[in-house]
């Protein structure tokens, strides 16, 4: 595959950038990821305005206009022409010199084919583990998965698929997907604050509206043990039924869940 | 100059990794940093020590001993016959093919030339603004700087030369340099946990004890107000004196100040 490295489009197995970049040696960065279907890049647009936004909240400014970079990551579509991928743009603080200082941003666009998700929700057994931490600077997409990878080997030790992050008992996310339960009263609820808000979660919120009642709120832990669903959301997954937080069992997800309707819903937007 | 990169000695000008890089993707990394007198590095042992504590602590496993770290750093020393330098370490978790686990490290070793701290204590003025924040995995050196670099402009504009962290009105320590302070009663005080353990503030911690009382543990914001001296450390810094805290002014610090004794000590501790 092609990537696209500081304005020159390169084979990816060559791609590298100078040891003095601020995104290694500091982590000091931000990215985006979308999924491509064939060689339609999935909801360009709300990915690239997110892109613009964490670099303008870092402090980080792109030579490239939102434009100059929708046409480059086109271009690179066109030159890979995947069957199913994701892309990866990630911009850093660049090689600075004194180590400390963001300077002309580094821009790294990486294109890799992943697995095109179900045509209907997944079925199968999927479980979180609750543990208390808060990203720093949520609402950025930073490249800060720092807590994420070091908690790998408990998310596995306790037969979990994922860790599901709270904070004085307020669930904010996943460290890759948002997070949603539906109410006894059929409300869909999803945190408002305190996480990054997903371009599939806004796609959510979107074609939930005639569906059911919406609320962006605080979920709290006591919330789960009443709510009848509890799904995540992603770009790369659409919608993952939650079957199991920490010790609670929730229930089976039929064809007849708001998760179903939803991940339904989801598909057809992707067009 | 010349660096090390995965097993090569290479001139830092031509030195990079490859994009897929855990560190630059994921911010999944730690560090060492020590400066070099001429040709000697100084407390090798102690950062050798603290960093492969840090790999440790993230789960990440280096295919070089101790000693065959230490023979590298010294052989780089030898090529690059600096006058005064800094080494900087950074191990992160490799070229991971799925982008989120941790695979073999690669390895990235800097040296570049610093100035040489000054013979008696800085004796100009310096400002801390306190920040509530607290450092992710603050016993490990890893390179999630996010804060502190993004802090950069906001510290500059309160006229301050480095930021203070705290949380819940307990100090812990500044990004790169770890706080103490002189109380009335003549007893040295350093946070005793939730910070990095800096090598000279042990340095510092060793050469004080004869000189006066010394206490690790909890430095509240209170404390500040009746502190006799407060001053941060660091391996570039050794000691600098700080002569105020947000709106507290600290006093003058003499020659007869515990900051200038300590001082003179660290610096005769490096030989």
């Amino acid at each position: 595959m092609i990537g696209f490295v500081n304005g020159t489009f390169i084979e990816l197995q060559k791609a590298v950038i100078p040891v003095s970049d601020l995104g290694l040696q500091r982590g000091y960065g931000v990215f985006d990821f979308l999924r491509v279907k064939e060689t339609l890049p999935l909801f360009l647009d709300a990915h690239m305005d997110r892109l613009y936004r964490s670099l303008d909240l870092m402090h980080l400014s792109l030579s490239y206009s939102k434009e100059q970079l929708t046409n480059i990551v086109n271009e690179l579509i066109h030159q890979n022409k995947p069957e199913h991928s994701g892309i990866r743009i990630t911009v850093t603080g660049g090689a600075s010199p004194d180590g400390y200082t963001p300077v002309k941003p580094h821009i790294i666009i990486v294109q890799q084919p992943i697995a095109a998700p179900p045509d209907t929700l997944p079925t199968g057994a999927y479980k979180l583990v609750t543990h208390a931490y808060r990203r720093q600077m949520p609402e950025v997409k930073t490249t800060d998965y720092l807590m994420a990878i070091w908690l790998q080997p408990w998310i596995k030790e306790q037969g979990a698929n994922d860790v599901l992050y709270q904070w004085e008992g307020n669930i904010s996310e996943c460290p890759r997907a948002n997070f949603f339960i539906v109410t006894q009263n059929n409300t869909l609820v999803t945190p408002g604050a305190g996480m990054l808000k997903g371009v599939t979660r806004a796609n959510i919120l979107s074609v939930a509206k005639d569906l059911l009642a919406v609320e962006e709120r605080a979920v709290t832990l006591e919330d789960l043990h009443t709510a009848k669903e509890a799904f995540i959301s992603s770009s790369t997954k659409r919608i993952i039924p939650v079957t199991a937080i920490d010790d609670l069992v929730l229930g089976d997800y039929t064809k007849d869940s708001v998760a179903a309707a939803l991940f339904d819903r989801l598909r057809k937007l992707e067009g």
